[in-house]
């Protein structure tokens, strides 16, 4: 941990510290002011470097890593604009919970507000979305100062990945030299000789973090997990919603659910739609096409419902809830509440996947949850009249990229619509597939990014599943396909604009509907596979793209899916299913 | 301005108030909280609308039009990272002084925190880079409210134009229905049967702006100015140095260098460089490539300096400033410090124009400055040396640009290299060149959007300069082309990676130079021709390049020129320009 100036010096500290803290990955901006962290980061042995030009698709494809790896991503970026360009993955990860850790370089403080330039306000850049914020010292060959930077990476590092996990901040100045130039010894960016060995503290950390950080856990005392183990002994019909949320607390509910007895209904984000369990325990998919007020207006609803991750993507799901009476449990180990329908009656600040597991060991079996007729009845028509509709729309294009995913495979899959249509038409199944979506904020930036660090975490195979206003929005993205060397299978929907506006009472209104919201572009994608260099296939039909999927995930490299669709042919199709599965429940 | 329910009525009262005030234009990105705004926009007769898919090149554009124009251009976003994604425009917009109007739509405030769908907090979000914010009370059929938002509506606009003009931020509420629908009359959403008749005030304004404003300009008392003018009329000689600058002080301070003999020395991006003056007034263009410390160590400095603008874009100039020991003077209207050598003597809170015209009607004229004939002699060596290179370089490029492009033109010039070598290469010439570029933060992102944005807003042509990195990071920007029909000249210099970083002290460490700095990328942009509809021509060689660019900026619609370019050699021309030129001026 010699260095040949103290820029040098103090980023390898941050780096190294960082590194020992858990973050096994950095996605880098290249630029001037944050040389000596990309030289830090380049140079480390145990960290695995992704090089962005656009700070925007860098900084979701370091989001999406994280999340599916479960794991910290640094960022790394100069200073001024490009720091500004990280903010909206900045904030998807502070509201979908994924640790990030973002470096941005800066110049030191009397450079700042002073016309230098590059420079632009970088304190509290994010305002409150993220967990942890600091402005490092600058860099010096002091003990303390070193010792400090150290512990703020680990602090940073565990705020990011704590009860409450998120993107952290570390505004981090220097001075030029910013390379790994050696320095006369009485320039003041000079490391004194030996100053790495007369102060090993500071200059190499300890075996492991130099903090080492025991992260607690929501927990409920006993008489509080006594009610809900009550509560739960005493429901009649009891019912768990699993919105999206962390893959970590699948199993521990699953659990729950077998001990319980209550169904789970599982958003396709929550990683409990698809796995093993499906074929073990009441697991409903469905929903989004039969909560309809008219068939459930006869229903005898949930007494007792527990309510895990974020708001469900389902609309008539959360209506549905929001009409009943039962008593719903907001489980949250941030203690945030997490339904806009206000009409949930408990909030329970405590890890889901711990109280699960001590709600599963405590519950006495034979109390368990009846079983739930109309639920199993309206599950099972609603697949039959999908089953039985053969036209081929956007609900057919996400049904079929379920059903024929690999198995295990990463499928992600991007707002606004294809998660709707996944939502309703991706029906449950016995395969080990994690489906991940940005749905924090949920904006349709950077999906295709998110999509590609997702793949670029693990062997699986990637199948993203977009539009084509999303698609266009981060085509900067794509370049992560041979930077970042991540193969994929992309499904393009492509309805030449906004089709999620023809869902939406706006339509009626035209002017100003097809220019302002429907928003037709006319592009024809395929340009983009000559710049970003993979094949791209048109399709037309439903054999044609079952066919075309089919050999894609079978395959090497990435191929663009390209099918044609008409937004609001699509929508009639939806809401005729819709009609049909609503009058067959009626009768 | 009666209206179907209340959200409607906000809306349009709002983007009334707003047209107003000034604002001629609206940038608008498509979303679904946004529609009443989006409504109110579309369907204002004095208001050009543009949409934009992605938020980030809408901003930059609505920079580039608003920069151009010299007149507030409002931007429109739904709630979410959308309004993210304008924070790098923002944050230029804050540094160069820009004035945009931000209307970022957000759900009202019980669905804040809530998990409700698409909602962030959003709430300053732009922290300090905004002169304006505030969050507008809810849709209400009540006249005080409405006064309210067409009050806060004009001190928007005042804030963005006023002495230190720059983004401002409303952030706009709003509930369902979002569309113009007819809600029934006992809905809380209703505006009275003839509420608007009963409240003409509050519904219709005024005719003009519903609060006159009258902005103030920072002008010096008399006995300060006496100072300033005997100083002027006391040095022997005096110089003007103008940064990049608003253009409205380009014809005050040609009147003041008139009035005292002080020459200018003129960045490309003051507004200075090109004119009708340049024939008339000692004006410098090429000092860039002359104040080198051996060619300036024999002059006499000079003794006193005015430094009006941002810090100029040549280092060679910031740094000849502080060698010197003259009395330097900031002027500056917001009186923000902006030289970050430290070593200015005074800082003058000011209007740059009228002060310059106070002293220019003040000045004795018989007390001019000197000529300076060290200054004349390297600007006439600089050229001829520059004249005398054969060699097809980047710089020659820049060059060409410029001599070449049409009398009138706007030029756009991207950072990071194309900017410096219009400084340095860019020869003063007398015609109405309006050359811009983003120097605020300075990034490379938004290049190309903000540069159609300055198109947008005159029918002068279009040109822009423009690396490979930043035409990589907007290619989104090129929608505008086409969706808001804008004819451009772009000339792509394809160096493959950052040419800036061969500039810098890090080309010396491979790895990591070449992976994490200069970061070849290999893309052939030819396809973002065909993904947008425009020509690409592809040039090799001096010739070749000159008749494509001629021939280009002499005919319609919009053509890409693309040069490759090898940055190393183009480096290595530079410095051998410039050692030309010191040996020829140390003779």
């Amino acid at each position: 941990m010699s260095a040949p100036n103290r820029a040098t010096l103090h980023a390898r500290v941050l780096v190294d510290e960082l590194a020992k803290a858990g973050v096994a990955s950095v996605c880098v901006a290249p630029g001037s002011r944050s040389t000596p962290l990309t030289v830090a980061a380049d140079a480390h042995p145990d960290l695995a470097v992704f090089s962005h030009l656009d700070e925007r698709a860098g900084s979701f494809f370091a989001l999406g890593r994280a999340k599916r790896a479960g794991q910290p991503v640094a960022l790394v970026c100069t200073s001024g604009t490009a720091a500004a360009n990280f903010h909206p993955a900045v904030i998807e990860a502070s509201q979908a919970r994924v640790p990030l850790v973002v470096l941005t370089a800066d110049r030191p403080p009397e450079l700042r507000d002073s016309g230098a330039n590059q420079t632009i306000d970088q304190e509290k850049l994010y305002g409150d979305a993220v967990r942890f914020y600091t402005d490092l010292p600058e860099p010096a060959a002091e003990a303390r100062k070193l010792r400090s930077v150290r512990v703020s990476a680990d602090r940073a590092v565990t705020a990011a990945t704590g009860a409450h996990p998120g993107p952290v901040h570390l505004n981090v100045p220097f001075a030029k030299p910013l390379e790994p130039t050696a320095v006369a010894s009485d320039s003041p960016h000079a490391v004194p000789e030996g100053w790495a060995d007369d102060h090993p503290l500071a200059a190499r950390g300890r075996d492991g973090p130099f903090v080492t950080t025991t992260p607690g856990r929501m927990t409920l005392d006993d008489h509080r997990l006594a009610d809900l183990v009550a509560a739960v002994e005493g429901a009649e019909r009891g019912l768990i919603v699993a919105g999206p949320t962390d893959l970590e607390y699948a199993a521990p509910i699953v659990a729950l659910a077998e001990a319980s007895g209550f169904p789970i209904l599982a958003d396709p984000l929550s990683g409990l739609r698809y796995g093993p369990h499906a074929s073990e325990i009441p697991l409903y998919g469905g929903y989004d096409g039969y909560l309809d007020e008219r068939v459930t207006a006869d229903w005898s609803g949930p007494d007792l419902v527990f309510r895990v991750g974020a708001s469900p993507t389902s609309k008539p799901l959360r209506n549905y809830l929001a009409r009943t009476d039962a008593r719903q449990v907001i489980v949250d180990p941030a203690g945030e509440w997490r339904e806009a329908t206000f009409t949930a009656t408990d909030l329970v600040t405590a890890d889901p996947g711990r109280l699960a597991v001590a709600l599963a060991d405590r519950i006495d079996a034979t109390h368990a949850s009846a079983d739930w007729p109309a639920l199993e009845r309206a599950e099972r028509v609603h697949e039959s009249v999908i089953a039985d509709t053969d036209r081929f729309f956007e609900g057919a294009i996400a049904r079929r990229v379920v059903a024929d995913a690999p198995d295990p495979a990463t499928l992600f899959v991007s707002n606004s619509m294809p998660v709707r249509d996944v939502d309703r038409f991706g029906a449950v199944r016995d395969a080990d597939l994690t489906v991940l979506g940005n749905r924090g904020a949920p904006g349709i930036d950077g999906v295709t990014s998110a999509a590609l660090g997702a793949g670029s975490a693990t062997d699986d195979p990637l199948v993203l599943l977009t539009g084509d206003l999303a698609y266009y929005h981060d085509t900067n993205g794509l370049l992560a396909l041979s930077r970042c060397g991540v193969d994929a299978t992309i499904v393009l929907v492509n309805n030449d604009g906004g089709g999620i506006f023809h869902m939406l009472p706006i339509e009626a209104f035209d002017p100003p509907f097809e220019g302002q919201f429907k928003t037709p572009h006319g592009l024809d994608f395929a340009p983009t596979a000559d710049l970003y260099g993979f094949d791209y296939v048109r399709t037309d039909g439903r054999a044609d793209f079952a066919d075309a999927y089919r050999a894609s995930v079978a395959s090497d490299g990435t191929q663009v899916i390209a099918v044609s669709s008409d937004a609001e042919a699509s929508h009639r199709v939806r809401e005729s299913i819709r009609e049909r599965v609503v009058s067959e429940l009626k009768d």
